[in-house]
């Protein structure tokens, strides 16, 4: 059924691309409609501090309707910040300055989004912080409609159906609002203290980095996703076992402009051997610690490692990255009894991985 | 971007949630949109003997279009036919007569999808069969286009692009051309002779049935889905050891009117235990021998088994299906080196699913 579920589907599963990465912000997705029915844009936000889902989405939108907006957009983005994008295939992928865009698309949408339907995963927001809120901009261009998967109860955001509303746009809530509530998870924990996930990286029949003859498991596109993991994340815990025998890096040098988290080893034991790779990694502090509490201090924070981590986890850590190879190896698997929730599953060039909730209370 | 490739990739991607499903039909997937571009509705070919892709999609997107042409049609369906759906979920659900549903399209389509545009997977037939020809239909319908992932190089079925053009229809060819090449490859397969595939059920770390303390390791949405396959199949495959092992039933009792597959033991000795359920089956032949080539003499044939299987396997069985539930078993897992080359990957009610090539060459 092509129906406001098919539309919202798709915002859910372009903001889970991004999960965690928008750190921090909440992950959300937004698909633009015009007036007569036809899908326009599927966008997300990407990145703190850039352009919001919303926006994002107008943009490609405009774009989608009319040649002649894109040409000019590209044309005076380029001259006014010095970036160039040939098309709109780069303009979808690239991180883009919020308010240049914003105020360009004020000034130029011609009412072409008259009447359109926007879906959005999370109220739109109604505060102007690094961004200018989105529920002005919605109600500005005429959108006729805004379906809203979840309402945003963060008091600073909240109060964006209010401004559609007292604009004449018709919202509609609760729109595969377990799927948004889900989205939303890390972004509401992380406000109130702390976001703590485990990421595993498995071959198909689940050997696990380390136990392979080789170290490397995942394709190129899941180290490079785990990497952008990495580099939002406050705090990289691993153990200290883990680190003895792997010698890890535990950097990003997959991706461009990466942040090196820091890292805590939970360890009793204080001694390691200098020359392993993770102490020479440039701007990051390195804490040895026994004390598992240091690891939830900071408000989001990304647990690596394997069998034995993940049987001893705390029950702080909420959620579980695993990917999956194409392979096949001739390994034992790890192995312990676990049961999970899954909430998302997408593609990397071949890999698959998921997201999980650990669901500790059952078996 | 909104674009052909993404309309095409819904065609697509519903086409394989009933690959091997329509055997001996192709799985064909199709996607329309009004003459405004709005969305109408992606639908696929289910069962062979049933309606085609294109007039699926084309009846579920006049139901879309207009409420009138659903509650008729419904009733009109109900009297001729006296099968009953309540609404257009269920009948995007069902396996429709194809003969009466062709004729009320024709007779009372209204010119609603005049300009309409189509996205189809594989080249619309030609030729009437157990079905009227598709082409025509979207010929006598006015569609403006019609875009083919993949010409049908089958001598009976091919001719349709010539007849939408003789009609005055567009037609594009090759969109996602790689894709709808790995989507149709079964279906080459079993018309040159024979297509064979092996099942494969892990839990997420790797441990296979069998090994687990419990039988069970996917669930009930995927153990259905292969009942399903195990009812399309002409033959099932299974080894002695595993016969001996897990003494399974191999049937299909978690279908409705589903066929239980004759069975092939795959054994140097002839002597089983004969109160191993699959001898019990109802409407079934079993056999054991212990000449491989058997397997190969039906059009379509599905292995079951495990690590052993797997490691044995005929390079003659060309793709693997795995099922991968969401929970760890403190279990060894199946160890083996095998490379894979990933098709497409689905869910079912939170396990993950995948089709893969066996890619023996490499590695």
């Amino acid at each position: 059924m092509i129906n406001d579920e098919f539309y919202m589907s798709l915002a859910i599963k372009k903001a889970w691309e991004f999960q965690i990465l928008t750190y921090p912000n909440p992950a959300v997705g937004c698909a633009v409609l015009d007036a007569g029915g036809r899908l326009l844009s599927v966008a997300t936000h990407k990145k703190a501090g850039f352009l919001h889902a919303e926006p994002s989405a107008i943009l490609l939108a405009l774009c989608q309707k009319c040649e002649a907006f894109l040409s000019n957009f590209l044309r005076e983005y380029h001259a006014a910040l010095g970036v160039k994008f040939e098309n709109a295939a780069e303009l979808e992928n690239a991180d883009l300055e919020p308010n240049f865009t914003y105020e360009y698309i004020l000034q130029n949408h011609g009412d072409m989004l008259k009447g359109a339907k926007a879906y959005v995963t999370l109220e739109p927001c109604a505060h102007r912080g690094k961004t200018p809120p989105c529920a002005e901009l919605l109600r500005q261009l005429k959108f006729a409609e805004v379906v809203i998967a979840r309402g945003d109860e963060n008091a600073v955001a909240s109060g964006g159906a209010h401004i559609l509303q007292s604009g004449g746009v018709a919202v509609k809530f609760d729109v595969l609002r377990q799927q948004a509530d889900d989205l939303v998870e890390p972004f509401l924990a992380w406000q109130r203290g702390n976001f703590s996930f485990f990421k595993l990286a498995l071959s198909a029949n689940g050997v696990a980095v380390g136990t392979a003859q080789s170290k490397i498991i995942s394709n190129l596109a899941s180290r490079t996703h785990s990497h952008r993991l990495r580099s939002a994340a406050e705090l990289l815990v691993i153990g200290g076992a883990t680190v003895r025998a792997d010698r890890p890096r535990l950097d990003t040098r997959l991706i461009e402009g990466g942040k090196n988290p820091n890292v805590m080893i939970y360890s009793r034991e204080c001694e390691f051997d200098a020359s392993i790779l993770l102490f020479g990694v440039a701007g990051r502090s390195v804490r040895v610690t026994s004390d598992i509490n240091e690891a939830f201090a900071p408000r989001l924070t990304m647990f690596e490692g394997g069998e034995n981590a993940l049987k001893t986890l705390d029950e702080r850590v909420k959620w579980l990255l695993l990917y999956r190879s194409s392979e096949l190896l001739d390994a034992p698997a790890v192995r312990l009894n676990l049961k999970l929730k899954p909430l998302f599953h997408g593609e990397l060039d071949g890999d698959v991985y998921g997201w999980y909730k650990f669901e500790r209370d059952l078996g």
